[in-house]
């Protein structure tokens, strides 16, 4: 077994907001186009297209999204597909880009994630984001997703013993650093007050414990070593690992509702891949679409006992210059959360700050982790990059 | 570039129908479960699951396939993804967990095809189907499938002087392979008068020229030549070459509308990849959604001059004893054509050709081509499988 390195040449993201102006494909092109300026490289040097995207079919009444974007970037002709994996579609489809180039069929490949939940034609947005739950056992109840994840906001409180004042703090560090963020959505603080008092979405969870619904695309080009030396390209980021595991699609068949088991799976993959430890992690970007999520994933990841993920948060250990600097961008609540495309945003946001161009840059950060999840927790990937020189 | 050998160790397929007692997850694991059992190894095996399916966003209401199928077939851990390219996202499946294996990432992986067509909770089928094209340029307009289609097979009549009745000539053939094949959706034969008497669809594309709504599943499983003697499986076929390119995602993009681009690309690629011609494939499945686009194929994979396909049908050429032995399975049209799935049913039934266990056998068949399309030829997937013992 020999499997071929691959390497970030290059990025790109639209700001992520109501883009009543523009659709999926112009974000989506956007995006894409700013990562192969990025990259120096020219688009005909792109032989497959990964487009992650959820619900462009509920939303948009659009499939086919490979062909779309291959056409829409003018380079009709090369290998094109849509990767879907619920909320995590846009890791996804970077994992699929990964081992398109590990594999060495592939040469250079352009990864992008897009999703666009304003104006939508089809469904309205909450019935779509319940398809990432069983339809026949859960959706049919008429639980929405936040309702779901109220459910491990309770278990999780009561288990652990846990107030919400505690838990809802991670909304606060997302928008303290959104201000930075030129992509980020919400570019404005919020107090715990201010959070704890927002309108009840589905007890316990408020509206400012939960990200927002939004627009936007990110892209990224993967190549191998051969590509790079053929270009004279000066690349500094591989990709450490690549990992994705699944869990049950519905919390009803958990054992355990206040971990992710996915995330565990996938995370000791990674390290184990990548050679490192939890505290070898300079930066890292995780899924929390509500509060609770951002404690339990600390905690998975191996940054906390169970029940003290909080902890980190109220203690200031997971700001830019602590133990481990998470969310710089804001994370999911303030950077902001279209779902196909979340997952591409977070590499992107490592990617950033592993060359130093990050808006809340972490000195000399070296090795940085994104963690996306799916649905709730039926599927995590987990990705690894390193600076290299 | 050292690419793994990937190999075809197992498959499974349903009957192709209208399954009003099955769901989408119950085809699934039945095919999956048969691909398993046919290759010798356990579920425990299996590192990643492949779903290729289009539409169980608008028809079941139900997205993340990846965990939904790993959940069902008791195996939730492993990686797993849906992949979509409209009619060709089956064969885009296989083209990624061809990846996935050659990469060395992963050594055993599952991939399947599902649709459920009938039984269509959420949108109509015309409507999900239309997704695969334009939504904003063509889909807007009210354009069918078939309509689209009719326009390709009028300009093919035109351009090259050919009848109506030399065309639907490739519904006969599929008719009457489709008698032998215990998983065909139609196992009847039909007369050439009666193609051209049946009902007109859209001018000139009669009912029975067109591939039928059916539901099923069929599934394949891949692992390195590693996993292969860890295992001590007696294993005969590999793939030679897999290869995927796009065209414009519309019609009104394209130069010429008699052929597909995006097939002529593949196919040279696959054929350089596998070091092979036209004339080394014993036998193949081609993607006749339509007769014409039967017609069309045998062109453009290089077995006959452009306006001269339907010659190749009419003298016989594409018979199970002749030159080139064409979709033995009954093709689109008469195994049937649940369109997510049916990229995966060509290849299982070229790999029950290269074992020698297919219904209509071609003696000694040693390269085996299946040719998938998604849209009107925004998406070709080709995979070529060789016997290797």
């Amino acid at each position: 077994m020999n499997v071929e390195k691959v390497f970030v040449v290059g990025g790109g993201a639209t700001k992520i907001g109501e883009h009543w102006d523009k659709s999926l494909r112009t974000l989506f092109v956007e995006a894409a186009l700013e990562a192969v300026k990025d990259g120096g490289i020219e688009l005909s040097d792109v032989e497959a297209v990964y487009v992650g995207n959820m619900s462009s079919g509920e939303l948009q009444g659009q499939e086919h999204l490979g062909s779309l974007m291959a056409t829409w970037l003018g380079i009709p002709g090369v290998a094109a597909a849509k990767i879907e994996a619920a909320c995590a579609s846009g890791s996804a489809a970077f994992h699929q880009a990964y081992l398109a180039v590990a594999s060495g069929v592939y040469d250079c490949v352009l990864v992008g994630g897009v999703e666009k939940m304003t104006d939508a034609v089809v469904h309205d947005v909450t019935a779509a984001l319940v398809m990432a739950d069983d339809a026949e056992y859960t959706a049919f109840t008429g639980a929405s997703f936040v309702g779901l994840n109220a459910i491990v906001y309770r278990y999780y409180m009561e288990k652990y013993g846990v107030k919400q004042e505690d838990i809802a703090l991670f909304s606060v560090h997302d928008h303290k650093y959104a201000v930075d963020n030129p992509h980020a959505q919400f570019r404005f603080t919020v107090t715990l007050e201010k959070v704890l008092s927002s309108p009840l979405v589905a007890d316990p969870i408020r509206l400012l414990e939960c990200s927002p619904i939004g627009d936007g695309a990110a892209a990224l080009v993967l190549c191998t070593e051969k590509f790079i030396k053929e270009k004279g390209l000066n690349v500094a980021v591989e990709v450490a690992a690549s990992t994705a595991a699944t869990d049950t699609i519905s919390l009803a068949d958990r054992e355990d509702l206040t971990t992710l088991t996915a995330t565990v799976k996938a995370a000791k993959k990674a390290y184990r891949t990548a050679k490192i430890e939890p505290k070898d992690i300079d930066v890292m970007e995780i899924h929390d679409a509500f509060t609770i999520l951002g404690v339990i994933h600390l905690e998975d990841l191996g940054f906390a006992k169970k029940g003290e993920g909080w902890k980190l948060v109220k203690e200031g250990e997971i700001e830019k210059d602590a133990k481990i600097p998470t969310n710089l961008s804001g994370g999911l609540k303030a950077r902001g959360h279209p779902v196909g495309a979340t997952g591409v945003y977070q590499i992107y946001e490592i990617y950033q700050q592993l060359m130093g161009k990050a808006p809340n840059q972490v000195d000399g950060a070296e090795i940085g982790l994104a963690q996306s999840v799916g649905g709730v927790g039926g599927t995590v990937v987990i990705n690894i990059l390193r600076r290299v020189r």
